[in-house]
């Protein structure tokens, strides 16, 4: 993978990685991308759901969305993933921080047109979100094939960067004041399954609904 | 605030709203926003910490980040901030869905100097993330100030984007097949807080701590 003036960390260079070991496995937690990219000059930026199947990023959406026929007609793009961790208090205001792991992702769009490589990425799109879900949905048919496009974004260059741990070195004098400091720790907290009140039948929760975690 | 084309929902517009009244508590939920850039037609994207004062968004940084020195400069952002509300699970792969509630605001970022309005400024960027915390931490000197970059993005439009509820509508026949339907509920766990080992003496849990929630 590149590394470039792009993806070059201006800031706390420690915190930062271009290692796909560090990289893929925080694009793979995450649940949601905000992708990033511009017409004349304008910037836009959309939340979507996405998967990644080896050094390519997938987006699938309405053949009759805005943003995906704009990727469609190939752009670069620049994709986010951000995991937060949970929150610092240090004494001072100044030396809060967040604890978090985020991905940011250069590249450039383009639609993904054999049929073959589409059946692939769907089920991976599925079971991204929901590992285990894809063999025990209906799969699409003719008319939900024509409906939905399907985007590649081949990984160009990647950088993660992640802050860990607890609060960081702070002045003598400061740890001597009353104030409490620590982490709030911060992850995914998922409820207890709610089955949709049109389901025919008794259908038990599958395990892989009833012990979803992320 | 201005609706134009830059905000129009082209796709699912029952679910979009242009109500303060809807865009603004989702900004105020939300503890990391993106900001989507671009220099010289390449789109960036960062995450960051952010607060809301009435129409306008603040970001602070250090005055050594690359990104916080471009946004001195003014230029056109756009930042989205998304909170995940669940996962649904429709009986066809085609018909899943993600309940979101996702805010996506434009304008103009410009720097902060007049030390009045900064201080008000870092108050909020605190009490956002942490309710009760600015008066009960060591707020910043002279010297903390300085290495401290403000922005303000007045919200020039903005617009909402939700998706709440159950599975939607399904064919008749989708209905009677035998996998399990419904909503997995998604939220933002909070743990319990870990006290710093740095700390000096016994400083007791404070409750806007003990009973932190999003």
């Amino acid at each position: 993978m590149n590394h470039t003036e792009r993806t070059q960390l201006s800031r706390l260079a420690k915190r930062g990685s271009y290692d796909t070991a560090v990289i893929y496995p925080i694009l793979d937690e995450g649940l949601v991308c905000h992708v990033s990219y511009q017409i004349n000059g304008q910037p836009f930026i959309i939340p979507i759901a996405y998967c990644r199947i080896a050094d390519t990023l997938y987006l699938h959406g309405s053949v009759g969305s805005h943003f995906m026929r704009q990727l469609a007609m190939g752009i670069d793009v620049c994709l986010a993933v951000t995991l937060l961790d949970g929150l610092v208090l240090a004494h001072s205001a100044f030396n809060h921080s967040v604890n978090y792991r985020s991905v940011v992702v250069f590249g450039k769009s383009q639609e993904v047109t054999e049929e073959a490589e589409r059946w692939r990425i769907l089920e991976r799109v599925v079971e991204h979100l929901i590992p285990g879900r894809w063999t025990d949905s209906r799969q699409p048919n003719v008319s939900e094939l024509k409906k939905t496009m399907l985007i590649a974004v081949p990984i160009e260059e990647a950088s993660a960067k992640i802050r860990l741990g607890g609060v960081g070195e702070e002045p003598e004098e400061d740890r001597e004041l009353p104030y409490w400091a620590g982490v709030i720790p911060l992850s995914v907290q998922v409820g207890t399954p709610q089955q949709a009140p049109q389901q025919h039948g008794v259908v038990p929760v599958p395990a892989y609904v009833k012990h979803y975690k992320r």
